[in-house]
């Protein structure tokens, strides 16, 4: 499979450096251990943000380092958990004597990883777990639900009730709302490929799809025929909905994400058709992010999340916000 | 080929009402004539930017809408010339009393449109023609030199300068100056499908790559061997930075921008060949632009624009941005 990359064990390196040197104005990234932090010095008294995960869902999770949002993030090898090392790095540096909050994507890796950085840390800390994808039925002793968009959504909502000085309970509570309030749900056309053996990691035949995808390549919960993306968005839109019991008069944010490598243009038509099916249930969506935010190295394919929104959100949604990848009010 | 579409005659102004309603804020869509303007009133004595194209090369056009950037703007149907009409009413909707600056790609359909347009419109205009990908050697008689990555700085740097209130001259005069110190090259991993078909346009072999593509589908200049990212970019830089006649100390903008279906984590690691490369020639990166910008529906590959800077590029391009793309500043 043909890719711009050089030796595959180099990627995440030369990726980083790359990034590194393209948003050097604001983020500075260490490449030895793959840490970074905003550019500008911490602001005492401010309640840290750490968010971190394995490589290959970018513009995640260093495009979300700046004002209003993350204070640091660390990444780790292609879809595998940073080490704890790492972890105490990135929460040592975003420590400016309030606290830290860590958001953690609900997969094994990761959750026992930052879970031992926890432990040995003396930094007082939240952890927010995030499990938005409502493509798993949860079942006793296993792992549950993967962490999706809500990812970026708490990256900003939390990074914003962070920057404007609450204290770390107060950042929490946002975070575990925005994690409680939102729902994800993705389906791929493709799988992706992985730069270490250079092939797809499953099949998808010409007229099916992968139904219940999470971002680490890993196949969907079923298989279905290919269809057109009205079909595709309702399939989709449909259990977030019931979960989320919106009722007419609700007001959601919605985000349409692209898993890599599908084009901002169907992303749109995405958002269309989501925008027809909330319209015609008397859903308002109050904010919109349509974009290739959380992704799965290239996987042809795309996630939905809906948050129900509040006063509050609102107000956190709009708030400045000043990263890579964000930036408004500012 | 599995898209996220509908009925491919409607996947335009599906995408289009998509785009609508998520950048409400700062975009307003006629989705009759598909033509876009700033939502906010004209600011009277302001040049008008108008620029416009064939649809599949989002977020171009309509991305570029807004303060900083572009007044107006149209889309055709798949890679191919917005209408007279649609640019008469562009120019209409731009025009504040002194005057419109038009935009356009050297490409045959759209050169043709955009002159009648001129011809037939009593505003004051004026026309830059970009012509920036230097895989062409221009032959007598032939349509010459193709527009690609130049026409999104040109939206900007023009935008910038009609922005500050100088004159339509003055701003066609930096649109100019930008198309003349750009060059753009750009390589296909793989073709891109189009709607109407559900088909790639070409077939490109598994070991091999399309060198010297531009953004409308069609075939390369030639075709050469699959090869590390680095050699790669050292292929599309050759011909930029020959041109161009860099000397140690020069001073440059870089763009690396996606075809479509190539993922950010590759656009990085290619800026960061980029990087290298200039580096060792004792070019300095002044600025750089890292996404997919203007695309070739779902190519896989990438294009590399290089803009020799001066100081008065450099205030236009920090300048406040406000569009749905690019936003800073403000």
């Amino acid at each position: 499979m043909k890719r711009f990359i050089n030796a595959s064990e180099d990627s995440v390196l030369e990726t980083l450096a790359g990034f590194a040197a393209c948003h050097a104005d604001l983020v500075a990234v260490r490449l030895a251990s793959k840490v970074a932090t905003r550019r500008e010095a911490l602001t005492a008294g401010k309640v840290g943000l750490v968010s971190g995960g394995g490589f290959g869902h970018e513009p995640t999770h260093f495009g979300f380092i700046g004002v209003g949002a993350l204070d640091a993030a660390c990444v780790g090898t292609v879809f595998s958990s940073p080490s704890v090392a790492q972890i105490l790095e990135a929460i040592q540096s975003a420590d400016a004597g309030a606290g830290v909050l860590l958001i953690v994507k609900n997969y094994a890796g990761d959750v026992m990883n930052f879970k031992v950085a926890a432990q040995e840390t003396a930094v007082p800390l939240e952890v927010v777990l995030v499990s938005d994808d409502c493509s798993i039925t949860p079942q006793p002793g296993a792992q549950g639900r993967r962490g999706m968009g809500a990812t970026v959504l708490i990256h900003k909502l939390a990074g914003a009730m962070a920057q404007s000085g609450a204290s770390l309970t107060e950042v929490a509570r946002v975070a575990r709302k925005v994690s409680a309030c939102s729902r994800s749900y993705g389906v791929a056309l493709e799988s992706c490929v992985t730069p270490n053996t250079g092939k797809r990691i499953f099949d998808v035949a010409s007229d099916e799809i992968e139904v219940g995808v999470g971002i680490h390549g890993e196949r969907g919960v079923r298989r279905e025929k290919f269809a057109p993306a009205k079909d595709l968005v309702a399939l989709m839109l449909e259990p977030i909905l019931m979960e989320l019991n919106l009722q007419p008069g609700a007001s959601v944010l919605v985000l349409v994400n692209g898993l890599g490598a599908t084009p901002l243009a169907e992303l749109y038509l995405v958002f269309n058709e989501v925008k027809i099916i909330l319209e015609a249930r008397g859903v308002g969506i109050a904010r919109s992010l349509v974009g290739s935010f959380l992704t799965s190295l290239d996987m042809a394919g795309t996630s939905i999340t809906v948050l129900s929104m509040d006063e509050e959100l609102l107000r956190l949604w709009d708030a400045p916000v000043c990263t890579p990848v964000l930036r408004w009010g500012m």
